[in-house]
């Protein structure tokens, strides 16, 4: 199906808006692996149901972050952390330990 | 009513999951002080669909922020950003302009 990377992505940004359930569905199918007969079977219902809702939560997934923009903001922050952390190290000659410290610090906000 | 600033902050973040509508509404009330009364008047409905309508889109707000946090997480990076930079400029006496140039745009991301 699609990209799994970006789904687990979006998943870890916009899961707590989509129900339980659903997260506990997309967790099986896109970080855990299991098909969507096995699916189907741990819920008592059919290939296609399950088939249909994750769609519905992908594609639910995808309008959240073309309203909020949460996994591209944070890819940008990322970036301008690393340029702003590489530019003070070389300016300022900074502790390398210092720079680990807070580009995880910040990184993790 | 509610605290406005928190309210607007609120707007801010979770706007884009609202309609036009209700965001412009919001933004009447909160932000232009328009009264209950001449809103409704501008929307050719009663004061009280207004007050519900404000009111609802409060509570939508603050659940958004109970299971999404973007006003917390970004109030607190704000803060860690502060921290870190004083901590840079004490510890390596980094140019005031660096410091300035780079806690906005961290701050903006």
């Amino acid at each position: 199906m699609e990209d799994r990377v970006e789904i687990s992505l979006l998943m870890d940004f916009y899961g707590p808006l989509l129900t339980e359930k659903q997260n506990e569905i997309l967790q099986w199918y896109y970080n855990d692996d299991l098909s969507l007969s096995e699916i189907a079977e741990l819920n008592k219902t059919s290939r296609q149901a399950i088939h249909d809702l994750i769609k519905r939560c992908y594609k639910q997934l995808l309008s959240y972050e073309s309203k909020l923009s949460l996994l591209k903001n944070s890819m940008n922050r990322e970036k301008e952390i690393i340029n702003f952390l590489e530019y003070l190290k070389n300016k300022y000659s900074i502790d390398n330990e210092d720079i680990i410290k807070y580009k995880e610090k910040l990184e993790n906000l």
